[in-house]
């Protein structure tokens, strides 16, 4: 297996203003390919650094992927900081100034006398061709390792990666096959479903197992690494089923998707429609919905009914029924979502209600407590849940469980 | 100047699965107080390579932060392995085990056995309360050097360096002065700004000036540097003059925060209230005002009209009228306004319709085609927007542009 590290160069990096999304894009092509990054290293336009971020990479790793720096204007600085790590000097390259000047010509616009700078290339390296901007990429070699210099504007550094780097990569790196899974899970703690996976390290000889939490549910991500693509896909499967067998009930797809991804497909392929009204959610429900595309197809309306007169007025929900239990209730809940199918004519009526905090909170319903319920031909159902302290953490929890309901409902997976 | 320097840890950040936003967030709050990040080091789950990633950010940097691989699962090894770095061994913490143990009584959950590991921290450690998650944070010193390691979970890790990590760095980095302003805008291109602004080396000569655009607007971040308070004091107000004086019209809040937050200020301020009718926004636009704290006192009801059906049923907007004018039109756009603050008896009613795409545009409505409307007692008025061609950023344009507008009718600025 090939060692690859990357470095990715410029202030803007260090300073909030651009995130990092070239070293996460990479890395995903790399384990595409079966290589598995090590290190990112981040540093600004500055010398020194530069120098050290190279002589600690070239310490440890085969392969450096360098991006950034490589622009036309004073703060670029990356091909003279290589030149002198790589003991090059810069020398004029008719090509390449021809091919700067005609993407001028091309869009009429006069070059810029910087812009001939792109020209003066290390005598040394390897010239990579940039497709779409003026920088152009460069290889250099030292012994067995090498280093790739490529532009930080993504797409210019996307096609050098696609057409010239990463095959040479893979030819590169060997037989050894990875293969990726993922299970997405939601209403279950990370520790839960490690606990639930009882013989982990059993599962670790197919599969590398990892868990990633965040508001809306645990991803787990199989690995299986093997010599051969045959070995691979037999360890995966391995992997795969006995995850399954183990945590299956929380688990609402196989692939990196979601939930709302998911319940949009399961209603447009079923040819259902759901209306949804919202308290305690304030509209995220409809809102993540609609983010879908084609949602016209199953989403006919919903209502953000923040105060009781509009519970009371859009949903038909009795008065006496808010005054008797609270407008967070489990009955006022089922009676929503009840109010909400009928009203809208739909397969599916969802309602959330609840306190999503700071305040609002009694000692008897406190901040994070939330009611949902689903609704159709047969009935309605109600689950209590009790989240936490955050207001935005609340809502998005809520408005997760909520769609998980739905989606139990739409299967007829039993109300636990 | 103190020397900073991130280590970010975790599997997912080098497989490309979470983009390091992390990192991002850290270095502008830093430049903030004065700092300037100087390297970010992303390493894996492993613990040869966090050892080392400790080694090397040890002899270059007065204060690591540390964020990530401190979950309660087999592979956050990043406590242990500090421990390791720093010679310290795990004590049991009652406080802790007690704090863990309620947040999973309060929700009502069992706790897993592992969970209980998080009350188990280092000897040496200054502990550091996660008001938000189970992992507390922990602070190492050594010598003159420190060591602050925080979750990888954002908001837990945000609200550890807000409370925690940035005060006392503030107090720690010396005696040069930066002081930072913020002005926010919206409706505006970037490159328009730029070109208002048509004196910045004048300006620059006091404060140096970002533009930092995004789908709701362009921050506008000043910074002035300078030896003493006063003279930072001195060099910002006059940036802050000579920029207003420039841009004023379109800068909405003289701080980093959101136009849902400065709108909700003013309707409480004004104990007005607001209703909100939409279609192609999907309750997105009742979502960013619902996620304010204490928008129950002004927000009192959201309608998200997807069918015709639906526009006509409850917002009385005429069937006619839609027949004839598309219900992506300015007449439907007011129809709704009207019919939405009518109907919840308040004194705004916002209302949007348009084409989120990717699919219903025609030659004469292309997707991206938005009209939205605002109404108060004296009657309503409109603008109609072309946005562009994705889903997502249309209906985050959208509802910025809604907001913006109700923001101009609230502060009866002249609509242009």
């Amino acid at each position: 297996m090939i060692a690859v590290e990357i470095i990715s160069i410029g202030d803007e990096l260090l300073i909030g203003q651009t995130i990092n999304s070239n070293a996460a894009w990479m890395g995903e092509r790399l384990l595409e390919i079966g290589i598995h990054l090590n290190w990112v290293t981040t540093v600004g336009d500055d010398r020194d650094r530069i120098l050290q971020a190279l002589r600690i990479a070239e310490s440890r790793a085969d392969v450096i992927l360098v991006t950034g720096g490589l622009g036309p204007t004073h703060d670029d600085i990356t091909k003279h900081v290589l030149c002198e790590h790589y003991g090059a000097k810069l020398v004029f390259n008719q090509q390449i100034y021809d091919q700067v000047f005609e993407r001028f010509q091309k869009r009429g616009i006069t070059m810029a006398k910087v812009n001939a700078d792109q020209a003066m290339v290390p005598d040394i390296a390897h010239i990579m061709p940039n497709k779409l901007g003026t920088a152009p990429g460069m290889m250099f070699r030292k012994g067995p390792k090498c280093c790739y210099v490529m532009p930080g504007v993504p797409f210019e550094m996307k096609a050098m990666m696609i057409d010239q780097v990463l095959p040479e990569l893979k030819s590169a790196s060997g037989s050894s096959t990875i293969l990726v899974h993922h299970f997405m899970t939601t209403g279950v703690a990370e520790s839960t479903l490690f606990e639930m996976l009882d013989n982990l390290p059993a599962i670790q000889q197919s599969v590398d197992v990892a868990f990633l939490p965040s508001l809306f549910g645990v991803k787990l991500r199989l690995m299986a690494k093997a010599e051969s693509p045959a070995a691979a896909e037999k360890r995966l499967a391995e992997g795969v089923t006995r995850v399954r067998e183990k945590v299956g009930k929380f688990i609402y797809a196989d692939e990196d998707r979601s939930l709302e991804a998911i319940v949009a497909e399961l209603l447009t392929h079923r040819q259902e429609t759901v209306a949804v009204a919202e308290s305690c959610t304030g509209g995220m429900v409809a809102n993540m919905l609609t983010n879908i595309p084609g949602s016209s197809h199953f989403f006919n309306r919903g209502i953000v009914c923040y105060s009781n007169q509009s519970k009371i007025e859009l949903l038909n929900v009795p008065e006496s029924m808010i005054l008797q239990h609270g407008a967070v209730s489990s009955a006022v809940a089922l009676a929503m979502a009840k109010g909400m199918r009928q009203m809208a004519q739909t397969d599916y009526g969802l309602a959330l209600t609840g306190i999503a905090g700071p305040d609002g909170g009694t000692a008897e319903k406190p901040v994070g407590l939330v009611f949902i319920a689903c609704a159709d031909h047969q009935g309605a159902v109600y689950e209590r849940h009790q989240f936490a302290n955050d207001r935005l953490g609340n809502k998005q929890r809520a408005a997760q469980a909520a769609l998980n309901l739905l989606r139990k409902k739409i299967l007829e997976i039993d109300h636990e």
